[in-house]
């Protein structure tokens, strides 16, 4: 069955949810961008992706077109039409069509209803790979449509057998393309990156309950960490805790998915199963 | 009178003229991009266009779905249908749909016929002005949409009174947003930036020239040359080759626009109506 998208506040079937090819989000790659993932029918941490997005959209000097009472609300009415218990929701924000083709005058908002994307429990059990690359994406803060260089490396990702690509800049570990990325050290505590990286929302999430269960740190993290942490992972909407185990073919501790992380997995689903609970 | 554009081959009403949402190019900003200028009904330069596309489209690693031969007929098919003596024409090679999101499946072959944008006699005359910014382009020998610094500048530009701005890294000169750049040094010699920038359609025809006219020589460009420099001028499809005066409110020689670019300026225009004579 056919779902319906939103665009500019209308809901249009998916298959006639179009924008006109002069939109700047398409000519110069320029469009604020958030995803948020529907589970139990319920929206995980919508207000957390709100704030986000009206982050980005402001960090990109765009101007959301509707209150943020008015976004929530529809974005909740296109759930309802859709009826479906599990998807994803891509919340864009495209710099509209310009004249000149720089100077933004009048946005356009589409919400996307898609399959979430899938990964198998092979990465789960096993724990995935990423290869490193320097880079430090164009203001990082920001959750934008600019994958540029993450396209780029689509294949070599592949051809690796690599769930990811690990972003570096000067020897200090940031983010992977599409999510934030966690050390567990021998004596037990937790790493993350600090700066020059995207807020996610499920390290947002982790954030705020990691640190009633073990020591936890925000902090700038030296490419010596990948000699250092016993286990690692990655967090994000879709992936939401997933264990890494290789970094560019080099072990992570034992190369096994540890106790740990393990752990971290069934903190971060009970937190996942409060709020649906919670907010159901 | 409504134009055509053509989305896939296919001739379509310009306001009719629609890419899906789930487009890479929307979603990803992800698509080779391309940019010609039709003068007296002749598409300037039309096969070093079409390089440069195939060139960018390569180094994405994306696929031309047609024949460079057959590309170009359509080009010139669209350009009669159209029947416009002066325009801009926007070629786009687009990520197209994909399933997983990143991984290009089937491009979207686009092809837009545009107003040409309008640089006043003001900016020739007295020549324009540039502000300064530390940025290395993704991928700078590729022409891509990927313009999101140019966009997230676009109101500091306009805020300086400035027409562009020009991209340095570590103490090098490269390009500026959307043209490359030129000095005319005290003895007449022009240099330009060699490395890590995008080899512009104009900048290819002014390489071909200008060594028959005076001393000519593509280097690396270290900053120091905005004191040394007497002249410079940029060089685009749309801008042709237009006087630089002022680089951060610091005047550029004596701040005004000068002898050898009017030159300059001069031998491209008449290379431009050897090209529409010979091409017509």
């Amino acid at each position: 069955m056919s779902l319906v998208f939103s665009i500019n506040k209308e809901f249009v079937k998916q298959e006639d949810a179009k924008v006109h090819v002069t939109d700047l989000g398409l000519r110069r790659g320029y469009a604020a961008f958030d995803f948020m993932r529907l589970h139990k029918g319920i929206p995980l941490f919508i207000e957390d992706h709100l704030d986000r997005f009206e982050n980005s959209i402001a960090l990109m000097d765009l101007e959301l077109p509707i209150t943020r009472a008015e976004l929530k609300a529809h974005v909740l009415e296109l759930i309802a039409c859709n009826k479906q218990e599990t998807a994803g929701l891509q919340l864009y924000l495209t710099a509209g069509e310009a004249s000149d083709g720089v100077t933004v005058d009048k946005p356009n908002l589409l919400i996307l209803q898609v399959p979430l994307p899938y990964y198998g429990p092979e990465l789960y059990e096993h724990g995935g790979k990423l290869i490193s690359h320097e880079y430090l994406r164009d203001l990082p803060e920001a959750k934008s449509t600019n994958y540029f260089r993450a396209l780029r490396l689509a294949k070599k990702i592949k051809a690796a057998g690599a769930t990811d690509v690990l972003y570096k800049l000067n020897g200090q570990i940031l983010e992977t393309s599409r999510s934030n990325i966690f050390f567990v050290m021998p004596d037990g505590s937790v790493k993350t990156a600090k700066e020059n990286i995207l807020n996610g929302v499920s390290r947002r999430n982790l954030v705020r309950i990691l640190p009633k269960h073990l020591n936890f740190e925000e902090t700038n993290i030296s490419e010596d960490i990948l000699e250092q942490a016993s286990e690692a992972f990655i967090s994000s909407t879709v992936r939401a805790v997933m264990p890494i185990t290789f970094v560019d073919n080099k072990a992570i501790g034992n190369g096994k998915v540890g106790p740990e992380v393990s752990k971290i997995r069934k903190i971060f689903d009970n937190h996942i199963n409060d709020y649906v609970a919670a907010n159901g």
